[in-house]
């Protein structure tokens, strides 16, 4: 029996309620297959500062250090919209990014043929779609230096954050997204502003350079504003896409939007090493919370990402991965995907046929 | 009569044949409502590089700041892309910005029946959308200081961009977008990343503080990662939009690409007085320039939009739009707006139908 100990951070809003599903899933398969899983759960966002006064407390950081995985819902609502920075549900997350080194972040939006007719774009324009967003996640001007409110001599106040990148920092989430391709399609498309921003000339040089280490991928390279324009455009170019932090922050919402369907799409996040956190694209959606109407499957699928990604174990992952094509194939929606002739299921209700299948 | 001077910049690639069809319009415009145009033409970007050795000569600058408007058609292409950053034809641009105090730059997104389509979306998801993105032109990251590509002390380079802005900066687009937005729907939509960014912080603060002075206008805000999905799920949502220079340049062209036409979209650039600057949306396309393939009517309409934003000519203005909406509604097109059963015209013939009709 192989054992993992799995920390469980479920976060706000419709978080527990998806978490319940994944865990229900993860038994299941571990039965199956002989993995177990210990699991402990901690606090994280909105939850955490109600109970603790802080969104991310430093027993839930060691507790995700002391872990194979991190399997995360989701964090924030209105309730914590408007508290001073360093008190908000999103700083918790960032703090675990950080805390945790996880400065790789794989977003893959895929295109369901079962729910094609969710996208708002023509059936013929993202069928086939399978992109892989590589996003550098612990650098750019999420975290650079120096960042805040400042009183000018004037005295009028100037917001400054530093959009900034290291060549090794660069090198490192270069070296995940040149070895991401070589598993996908073998093409690489890096996004950068190059031709205004010096942060981003250091950044295609050094994917050039490394470019040189992967002969068998086929590296191109492409402006940010351009490439929002051709994910709309015909988002089939794509297959892998390395860029940075905030670019990768925008362009992978709107690559996951293109499917139509956010509720079902995982991501991961990954460091050099210790354990990596997978997490629902989707937010904790704070309306439906409680309410058994949430889609439990992207949740599901970030179970299938932590097996595949973190836990190197990509037989239990494909199971997971099937289980969802089987419930979606005999009709099964929830109601973000909802459509006619279909069968409206709840998050529990979701959840057991996930097993049944 | 009244006479305006005009300093034309065709730029490069398809630049100088799609200018040539604009001034042809203009001039027959104001030859029917007694407007005098006086027509000088100076060099930007490359070919102004390949003439002078800079991007933006001297002298450029000057005969824009002696005009009434400034008519810019596209520059850049293939043959510059590997020159140090001062010497690039995008430095060229930035510096006209910079020189002419542009901050407002409006971008309509408009989908025309004719056109609809064209688009990737589906037509009842993009029928009627109406969308004007009003982006801040000379600061942001484009123009934070420091900028460059540092040694550390390890030895190893660091890029850096200083994304920042000022109240006062804040202020006066906030001002102009709550203008552009009373004339419309009276809906804003302010874009930033507050809940990560101290420089989004206070451009949320601002815009919130703005809105007391226009409260027939209805104010929301959104990050721009969800702005990102929310154009591409459901763009009918939106009315005005305003964002910093960066989001703005990414937001806009994702908000361009919906109409699925780019080479239909003009755009103003303004700053508090002075002449201001009309463009195409679309780029150079070195690939078809000189062949007579060009769609001119992005450059049309962005002299239409100098006389409405930058002469106060409404009627004038009108003409112009008018005549590009009978030429697509006799079903001239253009290639890259080419569909069966329409005719097929090359740039001058276009030039020529709007002209006619
Ligand atoms: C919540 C927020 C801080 C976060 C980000 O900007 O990274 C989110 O948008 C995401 O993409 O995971
Ligand atoms: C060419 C480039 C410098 C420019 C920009 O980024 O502003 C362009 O993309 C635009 O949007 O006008």
């Amino acid at each position: 029996t192989t054992q993992y100990r799995i920390t469980l951070l479920p976060g706000d809003g419709i978080g527990p309620e998806i978490m319940l599903v994944a865990v229900d899933v993860l038994k299941v398969v571990g039965k199956q297959l002989d993995i177990r899983f210990e699991f402990q759960e901690a606090l994280i966002g909105g939850a955490a500062i109600d109970a603790t006064g802080e969104p991310l407390p430093p027993t839930t950081l060691e507790m995700c250090k002391d872990s194979d995985a991190v399997l995360l819902a989701a964090i924030g609502g209105y309730k914590w919209d408007n508290l001073p920075r360093h008190l908000r549900p999103e700083t918790g997350l960032l703090g675990l990014r950080a805390g945790l080194g996880l400065f790789a972040n794989l977003r893959p939006a895929k295109i369901l043929p079962q729910l094609i007719d969710a996208s708002s774009l023509k059936p013929e324009v993202v069928d086939g779609v399978d992109i892989m967003v590589v996003r550098e996640l612990t650098g750019g001007v999420y975290f650079g230096q120096p960042k805040g409110i400042f009183t000018t001599e004037t005295g009028e106040k100037r917001g400054v954050n530093t959009m900034a990148y290291t060549e090794a920092e660069i090198d490192r989430i270069g070296r995940v997204a040149f070895e991401t391709a070589q598993k996908r399609q073998g093409k690489l498309c890096s996004v950068d502003k190059a031709n205004v921003l010096e942060v981003s000339q250091l950044w295609r040089d050094r994917i050039t350079q490394l470019a040189t280490e992967y002969p068998d991928v086929e590296l191109s390279h492409m402006y940010v504003d351009n490439a929002a324009m051709q994910l709309v455009r015909y988002p089939k170019q794509f297959d892998t896409i390395v860029t940075g932090n905030l670019f990768g922050d925008i362009l992978s919402d709107a690559a996951a939007m293109l499917t139509g369907s956010i509720g079902m799409l995982p991501s991961a996040s990954l460091g050099a090493s210790g354990p990596g956190v997978f997490e629902p694209v989707h937010g904790s959606a704070p309306d439906i919370a409680g309410q058994d109407k949430a889609n439990p499957l992207a949740q599901v699928l970030s179970a299938a990402m932590m097996l595949r990604y973190g836990l190197n174990q990509p037989i239990a992952a494909d199971r997971i991965e099937n289980a969802v094509l089987q419930v979606l194939d005999r009709g099964d929606r929830t109601g973000d995907i909802m459509s006619p002739g279909m069968n409206l299921l709840g998050c529990r209700a979701m959840g057991e046929a996930l097993i049944e299948v």
